[in-house]
């Protein structure tokens, strides 16, 4: 059985970043604590966890002094001034493609632009970038959505960073439509249409595709029902054990990915338990 | 046989503007010049050379102290400033659609965009709007001659005001997928669009089209092509004369619509013209 792992799988940019933070500032061994998961990854907060790095819910948890680690979704804008107001050090691991989509927000919001928000209202990340508007800001995920927005003349547009580029072009031209003025910023990141992609032809080319990433990653999720359309034998699983060797009968070419917040040990330790499987099926 | 006018045939509210400021200047009885002709209909440009105000090519053709109007579809910025250089009475009769896009052009270029413009390059509206660029401009029609421009992170879209929103849809999208911001002006007036949605219902419920307007008009042009699309039996006309009793043979229905600079005196003979022709054949 052969075994096919994409070349994009695994941590994007600026969940390494994050990441690499987080452990650095465990290795300094201070307190610290991050504010919400770091990232989509259980795995990966469950580790920092064992080296000291807790998780919590709101900045008031964390005593005056202490470090606290900005996930890479980001926060709202008044977290981060409540962390700074608490005499808490920062440690901001928000991924720069996220900080320019809060910041254009602020800038757009301040040039008095009404902000529309092409993305998940209930996503940390896009509730991040929502708070950094000053006046109106509308979360939307469609063009229909547009359609029920008030009359606005002057409309400023940024996307969630993992939005696919039809949602975003179906939104502005509806806001277009409107009339008026509308100014867009791309803050879409490619890595998540580059591994879509990368999975797309993987799955037409395998028997069986494994993807691996948090139950509460929504781009893995998004990843493996990519997959599934094209191949029904996909299997999400957030790590090594939850592989299932019956879902290898009969398969010569199995194809691995995982979402952007996997990191590359869980990656290994699937890629090792699906070759054990293959050498016991020989054996 | 049943004669219907379109409701929105003929003069839209700048070619209306344009005019009547130019048989305004006509009536004070100065020397009077309009900087190519004031619309796009020969018949309007004769009548007002015969009440004395006459079209020229260049500034230069104008005597110091003389008025000169500036027609509809606007002209380039260096002419307008060679006007007031040469010390003439300059009445802009640029319609304010254009004028629009024509100043966000030079705003949009002051702060930095690189400017594309939806629309025909040959047409004065653009070449007109495109003198208001300080820095790079360049004209398209559609997204795919987006993919030859060269790189730019800042751009700036405005589009020619009888544009169809499709093409500006289009280049929008193709300008986003470049990354960076798009910053967007709809400028398309929806006189054009309202027009020739009109023209099709007509033509879709008649057994014969006459459209009006001069041959150099684009939008007439574009108008009686949307009609022989859905009625092969669709004429384009500049004066009654034009008009051929065989067209009406076994027709029950004619419909009657005009473009933008058609005044309405040309689309009352039409009509008269059609209807000795009915009476002929009843008689």
């Amino acid at each position: 059985m052969e075994v096919i792992l994409a070349k994009h799988a695994g941590f994007c940019f600026g969940v390494k970043r994050a990441t690499q933070l987080a452990f650095e500032a465990a290795d300094i061994g201070r307190e610290t604590y991050t504010l919400g998961p770091i990232i989509h990854s259980p795995q990966v907060v469950q580790r920092l966890e064992e080296m000291g790095v807790i998780p919590v819910e709101n900045v008031s948890e964390v005593e005056s002094g202490g470090t606290i680690i900005i996930r890479s979704h980001g926060v709202a804008a008044e977290e981060l001034e409540a962390a700074v107001r608490a005499n808490l050090e920062v440690v901001d691991a928000t991924c720069p493609f996220v900080k320019k989509a809060q910041e254009h927000v602020a800038t757009l919001s301040k040039e008095g632009y009404d902000i529309v928000v092409v993305g998940d209202a209930v996503h940390p990340e896009v509730q991040g970038i929502v708070s950094y508007a000053a006046g109106r800001v509308y979360v939307v995920s469609s063009g229909k959505d547009v359609e029920r927005l008030p009359r606005m003349s002057k409309i400023g547009i940024v996307a969630q960073t993992t939005q696919s580029f039809e949602h975003l072009q179906d939104v502005v031209t509806a806001c277009l439509a409107r009339g008026g003025e509308t100014r867009v910023y791309n803050t879409i990141c490619d890595a998540t249409a580059v591994r879509q992609d990368e999975a797309k032809k993987l799955a037409g080319a395998v028997d069986c595709m494994v993807v691996i990433g948090g139950f509460n990653s929504a781009n893995t999720k998004r990843l493996a029902q990519i997959c599934r359309e094209l191949l029904p034998r996909t299997h999400h699983v957030e790590t090594a054990c939850q592989i299932d060797a019956q879902w290898f009968e009969g398969v010569e070419k199995v194809g691995v990915t995982a979402g952007a917040s996997t990191p590359k040990w869980i990656i290994d330790e699937v890629i090792n338990r699906i070759s054990a499987i293959d050498k016991d099926k020989i054996s």
